[in-house]
């Protein structure tokens, strides 16, 4: 009888000192970390699937990895050996056992949601500076607002990226959100079925044009309709970016 | 006719990466890197007093420091400079002219305020993990509250730490209050006319403690009775602290 079984777990990182998710052979991935505490903890090699490739330099909170390892003890066990043998930029928040065989982090996933930090104040932050963009300029988060409502929906993003695979560039977006948080916080939460290649970072490069005043905040509707790349804002900094949260249809985990 | 002036900085660090605030001859500081770039920016040889020396791996929002230099241009133009200048772990948030010419950062302080940051729960945080204690059983914030009520007021802490010079350590503390935000972060804010080495991180090592349950809240009474170093607990780490307020009397800087 075999003991092998199919996790699933949500992990949260601190993409400063990774070059992104992806398994790299010479550079240090949180995939290659992963995959490495696994091995070390199972004596076996094993490969993890994920939700979303985050860049170098994005954070997670809400990573979400499955992987199918043997274990003979307790759950509890396994995740406590797991955060035991990661690097302390990488944390497995939640682990359980999938109950759906054909459960896929990525593909069965119908949404994601990602949150984007600005600081905007005259001098950057020394202590969070590994995880805020800093506009010194003072940005008009009313004006960011009104942006934002026009990206709602389904609407042809590729202006803002470029897909992972394939070539459908339509994406549909369900929320998009400035929070302003009182110490010159202004978060912004964005959700999608899914992102196309930088989408994030560009739009809020774009909505930051937009607070700055050097681009009105209707010329969102134009820059979707160019559907060219370079009618959008250069990607903003990817320190600011956190994948939060990844939904999947109910009871398929 | 000389243009040297003397000024007064309200400085923010990342304390992650230096050895501590104080100038030493192979290691990184935090007075060292700001005089090297006070010296890049005036070619001149400048040392700086501050506030508080504070230990390795502890962060300032509020640290005060003062020197001289000679600066033709204007007072922005040198806080540009400065912050152009220094490392990113390291910002100049304020940056005046000092109008009463016997200011000294510590001399002059009447109080300082640290806060330490605790984050309680079950797995620590791989984006929090370089600026919070993590604690992962469940501390009881009313025992901590309690326990706090009675470092309030004038008491000799010889059992918390020793003087930085001297050997009175009575100190007169005038607030000592828990925080709970709602996402684990338990935040105490602590204001003295002086702290003793190591003496906040004394106290919350003794208040965690008391949250765990290990000792009664008012343990505290006969600890401080004891003036024995060690009749309290060893420092909580470094990484939770923050020196956040220097006062003075007013129009003394």
């Amino acid at each position: 009888m075999s003991l092998e079984q199919r996790y699933w777990a949500v992990v949260e990182y601190d993409g400063t000192d990774f070059y992104g998710f992806q398994l790299q052979a010479e550079a240090r991935t949180v995939q290659g970390e992963i995959e490495k505490c696994l091995e070390r903890i199972t004596r076996r090699t094993i490969r993890i699937s994920a939700a979303g490739r985050t860049d170098a330099g994005v954070h997670a909170t809400g990573q979400v990895v499955a992987f199918e390892v043997t274990w003979k003890h307790t759950l509890a066990d396994l995740q406590r050996a797991i955060n035991a043998n990661l690097p302390t930029d990488i944390v497995f928040n939640e682990l359980q056992r999938v109950s759906t065989p054909d459960f896929h982090p990525r593909f069965s996933a119908i949404s994601r949601t990602y949150q984007y930090h600005i600081l905007n104040q005259p001098w950057p932050s020394a202590v969070q500076r590994r995880y805020v963009y800093h506009v010194d300029r003072p940005l008009d988060i009313n004006l960011m607002r009104q942006a934002s409502r026009l990206l709602l929906g389904s609407h042809d993003f590729a202006s803002f990226g470029k897909p992972p695979q394939g070539s459908n560039t339509v994406r549909q977006v369900t929320e998009a959100e400035w929070q302003l948080r009182g110490d010159g916080h202004l978060i912004f939460r964005i959700t999608a079925n899914a992102f196309l290649y930088r989408m994030v970072r560009k739009i809020v490069a774009t909505l930051v044009q937009v607070g700055l005043g050097t681009i009105p905040f209707d010329s969102i509707v134009e820059i979707l309709e160019a559907r060219d790349l370079n009618s959008s804002s250069p990607p903003a900094p990817a320190c600011g970016l956190y994948l939060v949260k990844v939904i999947y249809p109910e009871n398929v985990r």
